[in-house]
């Protein structure tokens, strides 16, 4: 059993000389938590017997009175949550690894963000909301140009700010259907007044039928473009009117992913030649639906069950589309601002040239997407709103940013991330998860891992012993575990977590 | 010429004697404005020849290096603005009567706001932000109860929170859609597998073939769904696919409203028969449209040119939409929070059973819709998302309400407005205005009033003449001036205005 992390890292060592710099590494970065959390707890305080409580029940049903409360986990105390430590209404402390649905970056109630709240800057911000795309404040180009604009993606100039991934990837594919009409329609082309009189009826040539590619198992968001792009689960879809969009199958690869790599290969070679035979087709007589403006991919699909593909994937991707003329949007919603081990996930594609939009919104708390300039509209009015973002999230996402920055968390979590992927290894392939769960996930990912119960019930199961044991996780897919820790979880919250999973296996 | 309230006022008098229990109400309300913002001017500061001024323009070409600039008005200065006041980046000072695209309820660095923002509630709730519909803060319940909860529209009891105007209406349609195939299906039927199979391939049954109807020139929105509703202007529409859902045409009235009763009360006729039609012929063979699920309706167009309709033609939606099982959407995102003379601007139809959701956003900051348990999707994770609204936006909306309570400033709205009214119904029909603007609209509308230019060049012309005079407006539709104050626009900010507007009508 491991009981510390001195033998849970001498164990993966033994396995992986590789690991032996990270060990390195990490003792001269040890102290982040505990320098931002002094009063970071240590372990898990339990004082129900279940989870949620009878404090959190009665809260939850209160809040039945007025909305719907059946998805609720349990009702939280975020005065008293610490670091990685969500409190609840009845008391209990658990290791938060879950984060908000992978939304919180830097810890509860990091004083970098606490002391932000208090200036003048943020409090002038929030309380005087600009419609940001015609009364900007003064200070909107030097908070964007040392914020969002310090973490632009490479070869990506521009940022368009939004309120949330839905609205992100909508507008990005707003920006790219209106790039893909001024191609078709040359630069100088004005509108027709035929373009101008059946747009005004929802009718093609003016609103045309042109369509986004995505995969299936993808999650884009849940409005009426993203959800049609949107495959991960019925319950997500049923009953809306969705737009006709082609879906291609994600490739159908095995985990471990690099122990399968000829397979895998194979798998990705399928998909991306169904990708080109979905964008050809689509332009085809009696094709059933529109010309493919764009493709949108999660660079690990999340909310569809934490599914992986390899750079070699990505960069056919980019090949494909180039080629064809599609735009290629990376959704970097849940992946982005570090948790994968690098800032932005596709940068471990190396790509030969960059995406064109860039989406992202979660852990930035801000919203909205990066592009360049040849993806901006023909003219101003055309992807506008009244608020264009939010000022308060942009001031807390640059935050954010310089948080992460001082003290190094995505080399950090790059480095846990090794960690924790070498014991979970150890403990499914020879441990006490072997028989239990499978398909570990996230090499070379950061802490962005997962892995499979062997039924959607012993998924269950082991997510509501883990929270017996003071671990909160979150499910995704039909019966996987996701882990999505803060960037401020460290090799000691790896090691209590690690301890506690063996504990539960053993209760499975 | 106007130079004071009190001549404004006389004259207005001289042509209504029921102006006067108006008058009376005034002097005892008279000073919220200056209570609550001690430091306003009392006129316009204008210290660059031109609006934007060099400084603006440099900082918008600032901006324009990494994102779309063409919109900007001019760059704002926010901590220097002060209740009704914007002051630019040059250092210019205006009279705000377009409030950030009438976003801003209770002034610029409204100290009940500011205070607001110093709270450790609001603090933990803003850096440490929830996923709302999963884990839920211990507060919630109470929060929106005393925030939200205490201007529900009459006749509804739930509450859903969104992100913005596009996303509140989104999400209601979606509830909308969901609740007429959960009454189709019957109560207790399951989805079938052919629903939970074709959902994920964008076809029907799963994914159906219902519709929004809307009416011309109508602004919901622009995210797929919502742009889909939004008839506005063909530059809203343009490149972006739309879902083919039908379109009526606005009644055809004439204004000034109340003067031409009868016909107007024809057109609302033909339009109520044309929206039976469209909702009957909607369910027919043959039929171009899905089903008609829902009609949205704003209680005023306003982007669309601030059209009206009257309290029996609204009564006629709710009666043709209740006989065929259509749900009334009532989108309140511009009209609601007092600008009208009432809280909700759908109050004043008194409808003999409400609306089945209204929704908000803009002066509220928080967005979402109000609804009844009807509407409740049948299981959890239906209408979800992360963030599921935002609580920081929640308890700023609970303090707008809470400002505009203790301050009376819906009755004041109410007063000032019917005094703005008569005052341009003079200045129009018989004074300075009278050739230049006409159909001027917002009678016992509160300060939501407007009226055309003669022609769009005369509208442009008279909004850049005001802005030289210190006074900032917005248009909207082909050549309307809308006028959309702070609900703190008090007689002495209507007196200036007048005055202001009499002189820019003299140089037009």
């Amino acid at each position: 059993m491991i009981t510390s992390r001195s033998s849970a890292a001498a164990r993966a060592c033994a396995r992986s000389p590789l690991l032996r710099p990270v060990q390195h590494q990490r003792r001269s970065l040890a102290t982040v938590s505990s320098t931002l959390f002094p009063g970071e707890p240590s372990a898990p305080h339990l004082v129900t017997s279940a989870i949620p409580g009878p404090k959190s029940k009665e809260l939850s049903e209160g809040i039945g009175t007025f909305q719907e409360n059946r998805a609720h986990g349990f009702v939280v105390d975020y005065a008293k949550s610490q670091g990685n430590w969500i409190a609840d209404a009845d008391g209990n402390v658990l290791l938060d690894m879950f984060a908000q649905i992978a939304s919180i970056a830097i810890g509860y109630n990091n004083p970098d963000l606490i002391a932000l709240a208090k200036t003048d800057e943020f409090i002038t911000a929030t309380m005087n909301r600009a419609a940001l795309g015609s009364f900007p404040p003064t200070n909107w180009q030097e908070l964007v140009e040392t914020g969002l604009g310090t973490v632009k993606p490479k070869g990506l100039s521009q940022v368009m700010t939004a309120m949330c991934g839905s609205c992100a990837n909508e507008i990005a594919f707003k920006a790219a259907f209106m790039a893909y009409r001024a191609r078709e329609r040359g630069d100088k082309a004005d509108f027709t007044a035929d373009e101008m009189q059946s747009c005004m009826k929802n009718q093609s040539p003016g609103s045309p039928d042109l369509s986004i590619l995505s995969f299936t198992s993808a999650f884009h968001g849940r409005l009426f473009g993203s959800l049609s792009a949107t495959r991960s689960k019925a319950i997500h879809k049923l009953d809306i009117p969705s737009f006709n969009w082609p879906v291609v199958a994600w490739p159908d690869v095995k985990y471990p992913f690099s122990q399968n790599a000829r397979e895998n290969a194979e798998a990705e070679k399928a998909s991306l030649a169904a990708v080109e035979e979905a964008i050809v087709s689509s332009t085809k007589a009696g094709s059933s639906y529109g010309p493919v403006a764009a493709l949108i991919v999660e660079p690990i699909q999340s909310e569809g069950g934490d599914n992986h593909a390899s750079p070699a994937f990505f960069q056919g991707l980019r090949d494909v589309t180039k080629k064809h003329g599609v735009f290629l949007i990376v959704d970097e919603v849940q992946t982005g601002v570090g948790a994968t081990g690098s800032f932005w996930a596709h940068e471990r594609w190396n790509l030969t040239t960059p995406p064109d939009f860039v989406t992202f919104s979660k852990k930035m708390q801000a919203a909205g997407f990066y592009h360049n300039v040849e993806t901006r509209p023909s003219l101003p009015y055309r992807n506008y709103n009244t608020w264009m973002g939010d000022p308060t999230r942009t001031l807390q996402a640059r935050q954010i940013i310089r948080t992460i920055q001082d003290h190094g968390l995505v080399q950090k979590t790059d480095e846990v991330g090794n960690y924790v992927y070498k014991a979970l290894y150890d403990m499914i392939e020879n441990g006490a998860g072997r028989g239990k769960v499978e398909k570990l996930r996230g090499e070379n990912a950061g802490t962005f891992l997962a892995f499979d119960g062997k039924t959607p019930e012993v998924r269950d199961k082991l997510i509501m012993e883990m929270r017996k044991q003071g671990i909160h996780m979150g499910g995704c897919g039909e019966k996987t575990v996701r882990l999505r820790p803060m960037l401020v979880f460290e090799h000691k919250h790896a090691d209590l977590f690690l301890e506690k999973l063996e504990k539960a296996f053993g209760q499975l």
